[in-house]
């Protein structure tokens, strides 16, 4: 049975304006992989409502899981929970378990839980809380989207509750071959592998750095023993 | 008249495994917003035929312009030129321009241009072939897309040669004020400030540092002065 497929929504006009460089991404890739669920798409639209709910509808549909990163804070840039709401036709308020959360956080600070920090406890009807264990304010489970804050340590913490309740397929094993020749000397016996071994995932990574080049050629698969062999065949054709 | 939008379509497998970190993303977002084009939305798909065809004509449809790195090379994985063929309907084959550019290129590195190599001269028809000054084999424009290379320097290199070509609107303005508040305390008042400038966009990006936390509130527009007034008014409601 192939893995589960998942895809990833972050959410936020920083990162398309080349302000903030997007640290999510890379992070839940690397954590996907190793949970054996491949992680088939990214995108990344603006503080948009029709562009939010347009990718989450087909993300959402298209693939077992959708994460989201971004835009659940306090601000009026901050819209994506309304935005999931409205993705699926579901009613959404400043829901009960939410706010307690909130007004015992701020008692504890001493801060006001004003109109906007209360912003951050609109839930979606039927959506399941994600733990936040850095600043309180949670994110939601609605369906098969998982809904998670931008803020890099935040993220982090909620991907890793929501991976803990995630059936994964099995993990993918990855082997990597430095070879120091041109990609284009490589890359007929290279096409011949990845012909043999349809099941393996053959790529080829070029380098060029101190005046070596060549490439990194990466194979990838649920089948350990299937990539030590395609491996060791590779080896044999460009010996170190 | 609002700035012409623009999409990037990053092709990789590497990207979406957490192996690599993509680079090219955000370069491309600085140099576009210096040029006065938005940035509208990124995509990251997978070296799968339909995943890329599919996602083309989705952006090439959508915006004025689509930017795509990646897949151009040698290898089996290497499938964008025949993708933006196939997403146009346009005829795909080697094209005597780029194998002679090749040809001369592997005549003076003593390499041989072998099948594989002549992959990369595979170009569609009517496309204009993009310089590539730094390992010879060429990008290329076809209709409103322009297909480049996804190893960071060929990338950036193309962006400059293709950004040359293109008229953009007025560069965007961006001016930042750092305020050492919670965001919940600073979210009203900026609301009502987003209201009274709708033409300008008031992003809020919160941080926890050293022991200090608050928000840097970005605040972009084409109109210069518009945006001082509206940092200045900021500024009067959080003196620093």
């Amino acid at each position: 049975m192939p893995n589960p497929t998942a895809a990833m929504l972050v959410i936020g006009d920083e990162i398309l304006s080349g302000r903030t460089r997007d640290a999510n991404m890379h992070h839940l890739a690397g954590e996907l992989t190793r949970a054996g669920i491949t992680l088939a798409e990214v995108r990344i639209v603006s503080d948009e409502p029709q562009a939010i709910i347009g990718a989450v509808q087909a993300l959402s549909a298209a693939h077992d899981t959708l994460f989201t990163s971004g835009g659940i804070g306090p601000t009026h840039d901050d819209i994506t929970a309304d935005c999931i709401a409205a993705a699926f036709g579901t009613h959404i308020d400043v829901r009960e378990d939410a706010r307690a959360l909130l007004a015992a956080h701020y008692a504890k600070t001493g801060s006001d839980l004003n109109a906007a920090r209360l912003r951050m406890a609109r839930i979606p009807d039927g959506a399941t809380l994600i733990d936040n264990p850095v600043s309180v304010a949670p994110g939601f489970t609605l369906r098969n989207v998982h809904v998670m804050a931008g803020v890099p340590a935040v993220f982090q913490a909620m991907v890793a509750t929501v991976l803990a309740t995630l059936t994964g397929g099995d993990p993918l094993v990855s082997k990597t071959l430095r070879i120091e020749r041109g990609e284009g000397d490589i890359a007929g016996p290279l096409g011949e592998l990845a012909a043999t071994y349809p099941d393996l995932s053959i790529g080829s990574y070029p380098f060029q750095k101190d005046g070596k080049f060549g490439a990194n050629i990466v194979i990838r698969g649920t089948d350990g023993a299937m990539v030590d062999t395609a491996l060791a065949a590779l080896e044999t054709r460009f010996p170190g």
